[in-house]
């Protein structure tokens, strides 16, 4: 059977990256691809950035890949997070030889909670003067997360992970969310360290090599991955994967870049590892594995994009990947 | 009229890097002090973590200096925090000659909202599956601190700020925390810039030169705060001053550190910064600005303290401070 890929570029960057990632996954698997629409060009146009058929296109795919969107970003991913009912966001940071980081040993994982926390997103302006939101944690997502954390810390030889989070000042929810996951980790043997999210911050800058897997609820799971990447050399080479029961959304880290966008020089790298990602998750092990290694050592002999100190296109680049994957 | 200061040395260094701070002031002026306990020693003993005589202590004095607490932190400085009516936690993180850091050239203050935010701690637990935690902000809150912003620029050489914030995702929260700080800084004539606060992790860590005064809410000055120190050379060196219109408090960023305490060789620097801080709110800019010129000239020249390579004790990194005043 061939596998269905929804295909959504987006704006900006994303209409460079994905073609060219597009490239790539041509050169080891053949896909049934579903171009579709979504950000704030299509909402510009339709004033829609998440088109009826963009949703109905990744609800029908096995997995999605996504570029980037730009200032319509909470409208379209959130609403497609859940439409894939992604209950944890993978998100790998490393560094690679060939590109500078301000911390060149890193390389960990951050397993991020992808469905509630300050994003369930119930708010209220009660008064002229008063808003609230309500921040929610359930025993079920924080279970679900664990069982995949554990499965993940196994499958990838680790011990265990660290959880972080902030449980003396939210001591209820992020109480059940570590209390939880304690829980999980002991029933199966898995090692589960924990650490305040701030004191987490400091350490990760000093030395992230003290971290392999972190466990977080939604929003230090956004924060720490960001700081990651600007430990690893910036956004341009982070991969994540939105993984749910049954289906995914592959995405870089990084946004549209408006900046360089149209110039033809964005960095693939993120785009192409969110593909090998994809490929994982549909079993593809031996073809991401190729994949990757073919990206490491563009990464390492080049030809590079500007923003790794090169001047090469994204095309380019991608050229270099595809000839070395055969 | 000599004013009174409460002084809580805390737990563990906190009994260390206090006395060695109150010397370095006892070269500079003369403060009537009040001795109160607070933390996990008094709470083993009592039961009470943060006895009413210490609360009485803080709200009666014109200042407070706060050494550091352990596992019963929360229960200790939120409830000073709410006593004093302190808003805004001033948090500046800069590097030092002599002291090496993640990011040698990084400069910079964080504005943390004090009082609301998660840290409002409405939390319940709903169901055997559903916790939630009510996050607020206030029109009220946000206002008085874009004030504090506004006049910290102007008296410190600034053009602006950048507030740090997830609009995107807490619409109505982050979204009244930031229109609120962008009218106010308006009306004053203060540059407002903002950044996703995620963004801003990314940025912190390559290139921290970008940010001068960053605003931002509760919990995202908790994490940035300690990134930043995480940039500039660890915990050791970053004082904080919980500030309210009449009262405040001054405290390190740092813990208690039961690692190294009863040595005697925990880094007084970020107390000794903590205390001229102190110096500043009550006036006295001279003393102020004397203790830290000692201390920054004690960092470049030594004796230092084992977390920056020396081997000097606590004692006598303050001896040296105090011998620099005179
Ligand atoms: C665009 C935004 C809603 C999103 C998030 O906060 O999750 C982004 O920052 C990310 O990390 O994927
Ligand atoms: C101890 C804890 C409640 C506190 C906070 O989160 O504010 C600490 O991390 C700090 O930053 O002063």
């Amino acid at each position: 059977m061939t596998e269905r890929i929804a295909v959504i570029p987006g704006d900006g960057i994303g209409h460079e990256v994905v073609p060219a990632t597009l490239r790539v996954l041509d050169a080891v698997v053949e896909f049934e691809y579903d171009h579709v629409e979504a950000g704030d060009a299509v909402a510009e146009r339709t004033g829609e950035p998440l088109p009826a058929e963009t949703l109905e296109a990744v609800t029908n795919a096995d997995a999605t890949l996504f570029g980037a969107t730009g200032e319509t970003s909470a409208d379209v991913i959130l609403p497609l997070r859940d439409a894939v009912d992604s209950f944890v966001n993978i998100r790998p940071a490393r560094t690679y030889p060939g590109v500078d980081a301000v911390q060149p040993e890193t390389d960990l994982v951050i397993l991020r909670e992808n469905t509630e926390g300050v994003y369930a997103g119930m708010e209220d302006r009660l008064t002229e003067d008063v808003s609230t939101l309500t921040r929610l944690v359930t025993q079920s997502a924080s279970r679900r997360l664990a069982e995949f954390a554990c499965d993940y810390a196994d499958s990838n030889g680790h011990d265990g992970f660290t959880i972080a989070h902030k449980n003396n000042v939210m001591r209820v929810t992020d109480g059940l969310f570590v209390d939880t996951i304690r829980e999980v980790a002991s029933e199966r043997g898995v090692d589960a360290d924990d650490a305040y999210m701030d004191a987490m911050a400091t350490h990760l800058a000093m030395d992230p090599t003290q971290y392999d897997v972190i466990v977080c609820p939604n929003l230090a799971g956004d924060v720490l991955s960001d700081l990651a990447a600007g430990l690893v050399g910036g956004l341009g080479l982070l991969p994540s994967a939105n993984v749910g029961s049954e289906r995914g959304i592959f995405e870089p880290v990084h946004g549209c870049a408006p900046d360089i966008a149209g110039e033809g020089v964005a960095n693939p790298a993120a785009t192409i590892f969110s593909a090998a990602m994809l490929l994982d998750f549909l079993d593809y092990d031996d073809e991401a594995a190729a994949v990757r290694t073919a990206v490491e050592t563009t990464l390492a002999e080049g030809p590079r994009t500007p923003d790794l100190g090169g001047n090469a296109t994204t095309d380019e680049v991608a050229d270099a990947v595809v000839d070395r994957l055969s």
